[in-house]
């Protein structure tokens, strides 16, 4: 605990706090929490908290699994963040953002301000999630992917009349592609690596890896040139 | 009030609380408030509080009358309600969430994460409104009708350039239709009982009853099929 | 600060506070804050925080400059602020929303509920920007300006993969535009005065002075009526 303790910290007795951690003003810690060495929480960020399901709800009982926060990670200002999920070292939640039950976030990602993390999202290593941006629960998310903002994604082509058997099917994000501002990806869509998606598209078939695609719905309308492969720019 | 008081909680001694309501940390609880039995607040909600009007607003002047959560009601983290709104039996309002003074909801609806219910807008039962959903002041949205995530309204054609007796209208959602991820309606749409809207669509003519519109702007592309009918998932 | 102390306040004994401040709960006030006569703090805000950036951020160094809000201004619940903002004279910066380093917003405008107005922004007087919006970094927005619901900007056309001597461009929205709700405008993109941009349109290039716009890519499809122009509204 840093000291003196922050103002209106509220922290569980059974969270466990690494060295150098910092808190910001009126944080809540949940039962369970593990934060790593040097991980800074902001002013109002809670977490830890456990989902509210609706009866309805297709996410899954309860986890009780403890969120683990890992070293030099950031939770910005109201960020919430649940129990079960596990946050990457050095990555950023970035304030008002939002991440639930079971996702997985990789090192070195950012997940920009208001963002939504489902349940069950598995984003990986150097993600840039910018600002507005939606990830529906079953996502997939591979290294090195971009995703502008207010990109959002969808996981229920039957929109709540769901068959016996269905299962939902969030977004697969290919290594390295790039997903416009305001895209939308209905269920399903697998967009492959350093694939490139036009902002404002709505894609309603798998894109090609390196493929450009544009439009409502999206149509593939060039290749992505070698000299913007990610590879030149490391 | 719950013994012992939550951390950080600011109740107004003139808000009612019934039995069994709980409370999380840094809560606040405006003048007049009256939360039911069993009802859930989280962390960092604010219930109660007036709007703040710009001179130019067509919202109307301040309603005096109180906030009122029904029974079994779950206010979710940092959840904004506001004075005057009526949050239904068991109905969950999201993380993050937030609902204007007139508002209505109905019992066991949901609002999801982020979403944002705007001044008098009337919501009924059953209705399940993903993340990050706009609904604009004057919409009405009937019994089970699902709004898929980002999906959003209007409802001034003008954009400000109001004439002299100008009417705002927000959407009309009848009986159980489907709204995609993403959708945009331009205001004063209605969309039939049991329509479907698909995802990235943008509304600029009503939707007939049952009709399945896709596109920009939308148009009929079949009709929903018998055994996608409400009454088949009851 | 007011008598007797708000509850919660955490207060900066750097911050300068005007006559006749009013504080709600649980707000949070850093370091150099400089609050003018009469400005509203509402519950939650969190004002002069400083920006958590990403190693691969284009946002520039942290900015030392203080947080100004000038007199009269109201920051809503659970409003996010950065040091080196300036919000102007009786200006309203909605509930949830969040203004980063070094935007000027300027007098008598509006930022609606959960809207992102991003580090260098600069956002005229009596602009009205509603739900929802995001505003990229280096926006212009020029006074009078009415942005709907959920419209959004972008800054990278690169998405990241950014060469060398590379320079974001933000949008550009000349004075009285009207850029209609769920909008997408691609990098770059100069809205000309006047114009009008229809709902759901993807804006992908320049927008004529009085041009109106509409789909996917937007088209000029009419003239701004001289009975629609800004000044028949004053």
């Amino acid at each position: 605990m840093p000291t003196p303790p922050a103002p209106g910290l509220v922290l569980s007795p059974s969270a466990t706090i690494g060295e150098g951690v910092s808190f910001g003003a009126h944080v809540v810690v949940h039962a369970g929490v593990v934060l790593g060495d040097g991980v800074t929480v902001q002013d109002g960020a809670v977490l830890g908290k456990s989902p509210t399901l609706a009866p309805t709800s297709t996410a899954g009982g309860t986890d009780a699994a403890a969120l683990i926060v890992e070293e030099g990670a950031s939770i910005c200002a109201q960020a919430v963040v649940f129990a079960g999920a596990r946050i990457g070292a050095g990555t950023i939640i970035g304030d008002q953002a939002y991440v639930r039950e079971r996702a997985i976030i990789g090192a070195g990602s950012v997940v920009g301000r208001g963002s939504a993390i489902d349940n069950d999202v598995r984003v990986g290593e150097r993600v840039r999630i910018q600002t507005g941006v939606y990830l529906t629960a079953h996502s997939l998310v591979e290294d090195d992917v971009f995703l502008g903002p207010c990109a959002m994604t969808t996981n229920d082509d039957t929109m709540a009349r769901i068959p016996e058997g269905y299962t939902m099917r969030g977004a697969t994000l290919r290594r390295a592609c790039r997903i416009g501002g305001g895209a939308v990806l209905v269920p399903g869509i697998e967009v492959g690596e350093e694939a490139f998606v036009a902002a404002g598209a709505v894609v309603t078939t798998d894109v090609p890896a390196r493929a450009v695609v544009m439009g409502v719905p999206a149509r593939v309308v060039g290749e992505v040139p070698d000299d913007q492969l990610l590879e030149r720019f490391r």
